[in-house]
Formats: structure tokens, sequence, C-alpha cells
């Protein structure tokens, strides 16, 4: 079933293509130094870079003219996934972190750590599943409304 | 460089994961209705519900006794990738809508279509990418604290 959550997925769905894109968020931007972060083989790291430009969520733009070096930047599009970023790394902090230390997320405009939360645009509470119905339910033959992960 | 984001996707980085898990999110749990819906190869399939049961993201759950049928269940710990998925499902929206109708979410605790946002847990106030450091930058040979995508 096609839908939000496919095209996303399409676009950056790919273990490769998020480790990425995590990567240019710390500002790492050039292959040599992509490749030797991720470990990843090159052919790989050409191959998702290119799919990501062709995404439009990185851009290519050269930084060096002799010998012609270039960096791979996060565009508008690519900027935006931050919310898509920060959810996994809550999810993954708070179910796989086995006791590792964290990265903590400062929000310089209140100065305090942060544990991004998903909120809700007319309320501003935190959205809990339980809270949650879909208007249609896609996958639903009739495509009427429902609750997510509904009971029974 | 291992995180919880690259954690994250060794539990569900993968295309077909994830639409299981939105699948799962939308009442489908049935091996054959999410062949029905995904097009997914039964191999494929197989393999990825085997997958996200190991890593306890789904639960394998007997319904019928004969013949012997089961079904595959969010655990809590998929329950809660309900955020992830809300974020893919906006940047989904807001960038590859491609003309056609989303999903609309309704947080029924207000009564209000929500379009959900990522919000700081401590002032509430939206995350924008411009205000938000990381500490340390994982990727930094130094570890320093610094911006996410940062300038220059």
């Amino acid at each position: 079933m096609e839908c939000s959550i496919a095209r996303t997925l399409d676009a950056i769905g790919d273990r490769w293509s998020l480790l990425i894109i995590r990567d240019a968020f710390y500002g790492v931007r050039r292959f040599a130094d992509l490749q030797r972060d991720l470990g990843v083989a090159r052919n790989i790291l050409t191959d998702r870079l290119q799919k990501l430009v062709d995404k439009d969520v990185l851009e290519r733009r050269q930084y060096e003219e002799r010998p012609p070096r270039f960096e791979y930047r996060l565009t508008e599009r690519g900027r935006d996934l931050v919310g898509v970023v920060l959810a996994m790394m809550r999810w993954g902090d708070k179910w796989t972190a086995e006791g590792d230390h964290p990265v903590s997320i400062i929000h310089t405009r209140c100065g305090h750590v942060t544990k991004p939360f998903v909120a809700c645009s007319e309320c501003r509470q935190e959205l809990r599943l339980d809270d949650l119905w879909a208007d249609p339910i896609p996958t639903r033959a009739d495509r009427l409304k429902g609750p997510l992960d509904p009971v029974g």
C-alpha cells in the first residue's frame, strides 16, 4: 500500500542511507570521512550518496578546485528529517542502549538537555498511542477511520 | 560508529520491516493479509517477521487452534515506535505527497486532527534544527559538543 511512510522509505529507507544522514547532521560530509566513520564499502557509499542526491535529501557541493573535491550537504528537505532522526535516537536510547552513554541533545533556546517527544499540534500534549486514530485506515477494505494498533 | 540510531536500524532499519510495523499499527497482523497488502515475496516476509520477533518488536500469537494460525502483534517496544512512524508520516506528507490525500491522525484526547511535531521535554516548544546541539558529537575525533548540521 502506497502512503507517506512508504514514500519516505523510498527516499531514505535503508540502513546506510539513514546512517549517512545521521553523519551529515553530525557534520561528516566528505566521502573519505563518511567511509571511515561508517566502515562501508566504497561502491555502496557511492550508490547511497547518489540516491540521496537524486531524492533531494543531500546536495553535492564542490569545496576544492584543484584537485576537485566535493562534499555532501543536507538540503532543506534533508534538514527536515531531524524529527525522524531524533525519534529514532530516543527509541534507541530507551530500548537498545545496553548501558552505554547516549548522546545528549541540548536545546539552546531553553538551555536544557532535551528528551524529544512527539506532541500534538493542537493541544501540545504528548501523543500516546492509545489516543490516536487514523482517518482513514488505508489498509482496511472499507477505509473507515479507527484506532491505531486496535485491541482484539 | 555505533549509536542509538545505528542500533535502532539494526532492529527496524529496512524498508519491509518498517512497512510491516506500519501495517501492524493499522491492525494488519496476519501473514496472508500482510502479504496481500505489501505485495512482498513470502520468503522475504517470513524473514522480516522472524527478525522483528527476534528483536522483540513483534510477538507471534496463536489465534486459532485448528488449523494452527498465528498473528503478529506489536510488543510494548514495538508500540513505542509510534513516534518514529508519525515523524516519518509527517515528513512524507510534507515532502513526497504528490497531491494525494494523506491519512489524518486524530488525537482523541483533544478531539482534533493533529500534525505531530517533535517537542522539547523541558520547554515544550517545537525543536528546530538551528537550536540543537549534540554532546558529544560522536563522529568528532575530539568528541566535543557542537551544533547539529554545523555551518561552514
